[in-house]
């Protein structure tokens, strides 16, 4: 590696601190947050249990409520389950809706989990609540995304949510803080390949 | 909710239910895969960090490299190192490349990082690796992505790899199984909201 390429590298890199510093200095709202993770690629809920374990990591205490699925313990359930004292965990219990394939059985799980969900959004001690696939349950109007939409506003200020599921309403874009899309560009599926233990559930 | 409705909702699961039983049916394989996640949206390295636990709760090892990352510890990291039986943490230690500038240190730190990584891909027993910012490292030629490619393609047949970082070269997504890519669609940031420990870090 020449030294002339070293010595661009370094002014590019002081250029683009300069940048990164500036904006994070401007950036100095500390505040609950409410991202939302949707789109049909893979990740949303991995990346919202990501985000548990790194909230639990600063010693905040996390809700989650698995909207949806739940018929099949999934790894990261089994795991965080270890930590009651850190980590409450409630899944509606029924499985996808094409397994159960009752709607007003749906709806009135939905509720149920709803009920869980305000009383998380009511414990200022709670820094972080992961809503997995609630936009599922907003999707088919199990639940009312104006009645979401106002218990969510309500929380404390300090507290982040983070909620994810394919199809969020662009009611929920428009109040969310944090907004990322998971776009597929491959899927291993496709390919014949099996959903495994570890990579999918 | 009239029975016409939930009729109508019935038939339309029963269908899905068919469709989605067929493609799992279909999709038989059990392989080691590889999944990159990349993108300027957030959700890469948390993501992966969910798939981490997900394993660890179907009680399979893990191994983390996290490459450019380092001089700050996470969340994440803080709650894994809690786990040495389970998962093993390296940390390439230097911070961004925008706090070094210094690209002849990146270069020699990342490829000690590599060789970390080569370790957790030649052991059976890991049953799915973390490669954190490994994109960054390759889109700055920190490594080489022939280099990685080689040694991604000779691990153990059912191991899996979970690849972050925006800028994800091209040679690598024609050698992953699943990609996805991870659009912002909004960010706290821009509205003034600093990183946050629990959300952003």
């Amino acid at each position: 590696m020449s030294d002339d390429i070293n010595q661009r590298h370094r002014a590019r890199m002081e250029r683009k601190k300069a940048i990164i510093d500036a904006k994070i200095a401007a950036a100095d709202k500390e505040i609950g947050i409410i991202i939302v993770n949707t789109g049909n690629g893979k990740g949303k809920s991995s990346s919202g249990f990501g985000m548990a374990i790194r909230a639990m990591g600063h010693g905040m205490k996390v809700g989650v409520v698995q909207f949806i699925k739940g018929a099949m313990q999934t790894g990261e359930e089994k795991f965080l389950r270890r930590f009651p004292e850190e980590i409450s965990f409630h899944a509606m219990g029924e499985g996808y809706t094409w397994e159960t394939q009752n709607r007003e059985r749906d709806i009135e799980k939905a509720q149920l989990a709803w009920e869980q969900a305000k009383r998380f959004l009511a414990d200022p001690a709670i820094g972080l609540v992961v809503f997995d696939e609630l936009n599922i349950a907003l999707k088919y109007r199990y639940l009312d995304v104006e009645v979401v939409i106002n218990d969510l506003l309500a929380r404390p200020s300090m507290q982040h949510v983070v909620i994810t599921g394919r199809g969020a309403p662009p009611e929920l874009i428009e109040i969310a803080d944090t907004v990322t899309e998971m776009n597929v560009v491959k899927h291993a599926f496709k390919a014949g390949i099996a959903a495994q233990a570890g990579t999918e559930w």
